[in-house]
């Protein structure tokens, strides 16, 4: 079976500012185990050939992915040339691979921008996936650790095959209380936007669901495609998908304080950079490459990069967003 | 009367850290209102021909001595061989006018990183200072606002003579009952570390009390001169000395939360250098260049330097020390 590693680099997003700026977006900062860039983690972690990944990116960020990944064949990194959220992406991908006759190759489709701590558990599970995609769309879902609300849901049927399970739907975000309902049921996974399938299926499917996307990108168009999710677009209406599930650290790096899952304290303090003083300090998630030195301070976020620093407190993490906003507000463009 | 300004530059000090540096004491930092050095605004607000003004300062500051006070004469900078403290620094100084036939002049002698916000009113004390210098060692007092223990105290006696007041005694940092009894006596004033006397004067007290300083500055060597300050070493043996005070926003920016005391705030909390953001986010003190974003945090200290941050709640601001120390401690050399 041949297996594409299709690895989605184009996102924008705030949440890890100011560290991620539009230029230098999340997947290019150095913050998976080791010092790699997330993108280069997740190249790294699939284990295919580099001939057999693709990159899809935004066209202003090629520069930056090819500079990441600079074994990549260049024809490997595909440049969406304006941003059409993640089903056109997926589409682009899948016709580009039809084009080098490759349509029954199943595409391996991961976000650039997410950790995996065990990669061998990985891996496993990633086999699965790739195995059931030679007949099904299939997603990767995550057994949740907590009643999260950030995240959408996959509820799965009863229905199995081999270590693959049917889903029975797609569920938005949920508030807290549906939630805690979700994970105490057991039927129901977190949704990783991690997706598995044959070129030609999900070209197929694109076809049925998403018309005009598959035409735009027929006609060379892109532009004309919607600006559309691969859940939304596709998985939340087509039918037979599966899912396979399984425990490897998973965690999509959704804030700053996510690092305090992923990276062990030092100290009392997770620290990625640069070295620290900590005084009585403790609990604090500590990025960049100045010295930190905090005395008499507990679960902070402090984050400096060489033109900006953030301090809040760890459970203010989402509010990073209304300083990004703020800073839009006043129009500081070297800082956004 | 012939008045010349006699600046001493030669501190060092950890309190300011991470913009002092022992390459950068605290003099040097653009802490005064205009964002002119300590140091600049020292000589500037004397308002003394530049050829009146010498600055006394440590040998491996005269460079930077020079570059902060371009205009002044390069021969009115005195460097100090090894560090000794005030007294020898002061009687160094006194010995140079002598040389140069000014022994009859009256020294105002002035910390180089101290903040006065009325300029106009501390010309008026000035000039009382050295007009009561003609006759007698003269100290300048600042009439406490609050029971401070980080500061030496003078006891007023009865006589007066114009607008001087005789001193009584020298008093060592109080504890804090103490403190607030010479706050309500209303017969303390805080010393303020300006001395007004003449060259010759301060001269025969160096001879008088500390012979040895005397011996080694006329010798030429001046590292034989024992470490001594003018309050210990002279001030406290001496008598007639007479002190002036006045009310003109004298603040010896003792730590980071002294800039509360000195600069208004903006949007809630005091900002010197680049930009902030502050979102819920009250009663800060923000120092140095870069843009700061607090979200949710109160009452801190963030200090950032090209280098470095300091994150720490304002009631710890002394703790900074501990800072320094544990840098010592790892031999961090380029932080010290």
């Amino acid at each position: 079976m041949d297996i594409y590693a299709v690895i989605l680099a184009g996102g924008g997003g705030t949440r890890l500012w100011p560290a991620s700026r539009r230029k230098r977006p999340k997947q290019f900062l150095p913050l998976a185990p080791g010092g790699r860039s997330l993108l280069a983690a997740t190249v790294d972690r699939v284990a295919v050939p580099l001939d057999h990944v693709l990159v899809v990116t935004a066209a202003p960020q090629v520069a930056e992915v090819r500079a990441a990944l600079p074994a990549l064949p260049p024809n490997n990194v595909i440049a969406e040339p304006v941003a059409r959220n993640t089903a056109p992406a997926i589409a682009l991908a899948a016709h580009e691979l039809i084009r080098r006759k490759a349509g029954d190759a199943v595409m391996a489709l991961l976000p650039s921008d997410h950790v995996v701590t065990d990669e061998a558990a990985f891996r496993q599970v990633l086999e699965q996936a790739c195995a059931a995609a030679a007949r099904h769309l299939v997603t990767c879902g995550i057994r949740p650790s907590r009643a999260e609300t950030g995240y959408g849901y996959l509820e799965l049927g009863d229905a199995t095959e081999g270590p693959a399970r049917e889903v029975r739907r797609f569920v938005e975000k949920p508030d807290r209380v549906t939630a805690a309902q979700y994970v105490s049921s057991g039927r129901y996974l977190w949704n990783s936007g991690m997706f598995f399938f044959r070129a030609d299926r999900i070209w197929r499917e694109t076809q049925k669901h998403l018309p005009e996307a598959a035409k735009a990108i027929e006609s060379a168009n892109y532009a004309n495609a919607p600006a559309i999710s691969i859940d939304y677009g596709i998985m939340e209406k087509a039918s037979g998908i599966w899912a396979v599930s399984g425990d490897f650290g998973w965690n999509d790096v959704g804030s700053w304080t996510a690092l305090a899952d992923i990276f062990p304290a030092q100290d009392g303090n997770v620290r990625l950079g640069g070295p620290q003083v900590a005084i009585e300090a403790k609990g604090n998630v500590i990025v960049g490459d100045a010295l930190v030195a905090l005395v008499g301070v507990d679960d902070l976020v402090v984050v400096t990069t060489g033109d900006a620093v953030l301090v809040m407190p760890k459970e203010r993490a989402q509010d990073v967003r209304a300083v990004v906003q703020e800073l839009e507000r006043r129009k500081m463009e070297p800082y956004l």
